[in-house]
């Protein structure tokens, strides 16, 4: 059970990019990296209006001179102090997402880096290639990963209690952009512009998060070959607001992801189906404090999180005891927990936990820009199988 | 409300061909048929063993004299009396029910036929032909398409209450073959066979009474274009138990039909999602008596059959008040009284029921004889695009 | 799996008294009679207006000489002939289920009556010594009882899974009456005149069906004492709308009954939930398909109908296999196969099948006439704990 | 939506006493006080060993010289410093309560105060009177009042969307203590020993939390007399671990709570049903991101979280778009939120929110101390109706 220690000796010296006032992703960094004092937000540069972007970090609490017009300035700047910052969260415009994690990867800076890494396969290899040479950390915030049961599935699916997967049925099939308000709102509209969102909307945005579920549980997930059908149902969008993917992963298992964003109706829809030749395990984002175990010739179980019977895996990062509901934040606080962690091992020398330690990194980060790459190519060439 | 009286004057005077002792499809048919006495079972052709087939019928009230060896006799003798057979239902092995339906109708028979109607397109035409010559009625039995919350979805849709439809969600997914249990069970080895149970098991077996709930709630659909991926996940299978189908309907709605035998844990999972530029519909078999209906910036609704404030033709089939919960039979009977109505009318001339009058027919059947066709030539071709 | 045999070697001839045009209850009765041919309906006094009974009568398949214009002529002239019947069903008015129960034990037919059994205990005492001196079954249409899982958790308890008990929450809060919808209608209205409808109505009505549920499942439970607090919340009536009854049992076991029918906007809510040292049951009508298994110290489970792993009891009545939903009238067909059970061993002296058999008889309908009067005992002396 | 900001100018300087190291509630005291930076912890006497509270304290970031062995040293010397708490938050066993919220009210202080706020009501009386003359804030923590969606209900509730209320539903019955656990563990013997927990153990543990969400979303609840039926189903307890309580409130409205203990195999079962006399309302902390309402003639909604058609009262404390699942810590934080713009309104006058600005406080904390003391003198009269 966590109750708000720090993992390390001290908290490590933090800044933004992006998530200025009024940015929700913002926030919810924030409130993850702060939450047991793991970070200190001590820089920023947290807006395009750099004046702006002064009055909020120092409403945060950040001395004055710390908040810097950009990212430049600030990787510049920092760099000159004793005290200067360890560690930097990149939550701006996706376009801009590899130049300032190169800059503050070239700088030593550990970074956590919103999706996706990069638009291209060759920046996401450049960015791994520093990343290894530097020996830095990039942990990518696939939040919901932090939950608790997601640890629990990806246990019982070590420990063969599906026996050998046969399927994955992943979705993240919202209702956000079912009609097209993306049309007239600049706060939307970048999101269908293959030049500020990338090649892709739905898929590199929503389903995604899906398939890293998938690749949280199923140790060794390795995609060979998708094919992709894409829709763009609301009028005047170039980049796909649905999409459906299946997949050939390695060891004979299939994939199914459907993405959408005019799942109209629909509250959020972010599940996953593991399905084995013994078991099935399901999660759902919409009532995260269960995960459902579905066996051959057995009653169907429902696990609740922080329950006696699960896995230690699946107790470590609870803060609070079992019955009450836990979310979004307390999954994505985990997952910062987990970045502190790993980057307490670079500068500290502190020996990771023994056991699975895991967390998005820059080779999660890595592999979903060559999945939207190829999903991209597959509707291109008429949806065919397409090999990765 | 129902109360079990008779659609018509007389109880139609009928007859099965297979579904003999033990048989649970033969159960399910004989209970709806004889649930408001608009048929009485007169005849039988029940058991591919003669004497086994007479001691059933006996045992069900039937004359022994009119308990044939088999449909030829059957037909040919009830044909000579004047209070002879005047419909028969079809629930023999799959590689039957062409020879069998074309001597019912030949002999001026209406009938209700199991699914698949045929196992090639051309004798579904060949039947198709005959029927309208014959001026008969072919009932298919997907019964679950009488329970009463279809036609509240058949009627809000028709209403425009999902504006345009874009995307239709089906599946079919049960756990019933995750083992070899049809390697050496002959009861089940059938299914496999595509001899005996044609070109696909699990679209043509489950997966199609998904697409039929579609067709049923969605005026006018047609199929255009479809790409299937099939596996077999057990080993030793020649026939599909997993497939998802890709589907171009008519006016650029697009489907997505999920069939499966080996969704491993799974109780039934016969799901449809309707997806519209304004709202969405959902109903699931295991919680038949709630439709969920999602309308964009309204709460999610529940509508309970049996309610007030349902469509007129939600609320005509009801047998008992609201709350109370129906199943499978109940929805069964519904179909088959369709049947009977649609049968009266021909036999005597009795007008069809005002307004929206429909059931699963003869042109039901033949198109899944096609799309079953279509899918299977999209899997040959290499799982690509396939027009109908 | 039942395929639709009779249990005995004929079907029992039977009648109804009351249930004419337009009865629900008349028709739930028959759909459930009539289901497997395990009676057969050859006579009836089915409506207080004799030509219009006759014609009901005709229309059922009945002789139009056997359609009588009371129940009184009705056992009268039955007696006269050889293939008179040998059982009737009571769906009248409850204050005359007494009169008609009594002249029907009399004349040496078993009978299935509706509840409520009697209105005054003493009537019901003299029902039971009358049916003991001609050793005749009385049958209860408890129907939800029928249902499969019923079964599966009375099975459950007796073999310990639940331990002690030491709680039974009961439930049937429904919305019927929420407004004054019984002022003026006379259909309704003599639900709420103790004259017609007796000293109770809700509880008499809906909530005694909870409480057999508990009977059903919990060997030897005995009421000791109860609490009973009730209101009317619609304005004008004399009976009780809601109530909740704190309930003594047996061996230290507590219960809490609620019974509504002002549960605005609630569908049914008939549940029961029994809490043992170990482990608790939950069942609700609205999902009857599922029966919840929570255990101390294990995932939740849901034990679904028709499924390989369940007790022998609860597959014994399957008529479909395990993924279908079945209901309200599949239940009652079970509870009605189960009487032609007791019926053809007094009948014919065939043995009670070996096991575990019961249903709700005459001492079930005895119990819950003493329950109302207690209760209603208990409101008289100001809602006080009172002695059974 | 909130982004993090304070509601006032500064951070209130905030202490602890108990809540140390191990201790679950001291850290969901933390997470919320702290989450967006209203509450700065600067001081505490955490533990009742002074040495473990100081390096308790520092880990935190307290300075070592204002971790304090006791909280009479705390505020004594805090009373002492130009830049002393202005408040401090009260979690320790239940018997302290009225000691330390005397010392902290007389100092100056505001309060927030873990339940109950003392034994007696007397005490609680003196506690009230005490804050009136000083002008001080008392914060009672019952966190789930602070989700979105009670606020949702007690607006629609107030708009007259239920009619007038009948009846209050109301549970919260887990099973943490179906075992003997507290037995012979010491740090949960304390629960069920009446000098440290109080007259009560699971009226004043639990069902409290559920009856305060009634008086969230019902407007002017006032209990009149109550009954109350209590059981320890668990050998060698002398406090309650099951409770019935039917109560009357004003107006002719009803309630029942359970509270309960020994709920076997529940994973937590707070829950709320408000019963009026057009709709009711549903609110269940398990799945606590929907508020299920149920009109009369109406399908049921359910009305999700962050939804743009909610009342702006349950949109205002948002932190993360719809869809996204919050819980217990959000709505914690939500509640000393509360906390804080009241006491910001005391310290620096500024005006409190307009409209409908409520969080659960002093009175309340003092009616819940009543109503426990009504409880159990219903109890020892016989389980009568008491009045209040």
């Amino acid at each position: 059970m966590l109750h708000g220690m720090k993992v390390g000796n001290y908290s490590i010296r933090w800044a933004m990019v992006g998530g200025g006032s009024g940015s929700q992703i913002g926030y919810i960094h924030r409130s993850a990296a702060l939450r047991d004092n793991n970070f200190a937000l001590v820089a920023g540069a947290f807006d395009i209006d750099p004046q702006r972007g002064k009055e909020f970090g120092k409403e945060l609490g950040v001395d004055g001179e710390r908040c810097y017009p950009d990212y430049q300035t600030m990787i510049r700047e920092e760099a000159k102090r004793e005290d200067g910052i360890q560690a930097v969260s990149i939550a701006t415009p996706n376009s801009t997402h590899f130049e300032i994690a190169k800059a503050a990867l070239k700088a030593g800076l550990h970074i956590v880096c919103e999706k996706p890494l990069t638009f291209r396969s060759g920046e996401a290899d450049e960015l791994v290639a520093l990343a290894e040479e530097k020996d830095l950390i990039c942990g990518m915030t696939f939040g919901y990963a932090g939950h608790q049961l997601i640890c629990q599935g990806r246990k019982m699916i070590k420990e063969g209690a599906l026996g050998k997967i046969r399927m994955i049925r992943m979705c993240f099939a919202h209702s956000g952009y079912c009609t097209a308000i993306d049309k007239d709102n600049p706060s939307q509209k970048w999101r269908m512009d293959i030049k500020s969102a990338g090649p892709s909307f739905v898929i590199a945005d929503a389903g995604i998060h899906a398939l890293y579920l998938a690749e949280a549980m199923v140790g060794g997930l390795q995609i060979e070959e998708v094919l992709c059908s894409n829709q763009s149902f609301v009028e005047g969008r170039t980049l796909e607001d649905n999409s459906e993917v299946l997949i050939k992963f390695n060891d004979g298992m299939r994939g199914v992801l459907w993405s959408s964003a005019v799942n109209t109706g629909s509250t959020h829809d972010l599940r996953i189906r593991i399905i084995g030749e013994k078991a099935s395990l399901e999660w759902w984002d919409e009532e995260p404090n269960f995960i459902r175990f579905e066996e051959i010739g057995k009653p169907k179980c429902l696990y609740g999180r922080g329950s006696s019977y699960l896995e230690p895996e699946a107790l470590a990062e609870d803060r609070i005891g079992g019955g009450h509901a836990v979310g979004l934040f307390d999954a994505w606080a985990n997952i910062y927990r987990r970045f502190a962690i790993a980057m307490h091992a670079k500068l500290d020398g502190i020996p990771l936990p023994e056991g699975d330690f895991w967390y998005p990194d820059i080779y999660v980060g890595r592999s979903f820009v060559r999945f939207v790459e190829v999903c991209v190519k597959s509707v291109q060439e008429g949806e065919v199988w397409t090999k990765l």
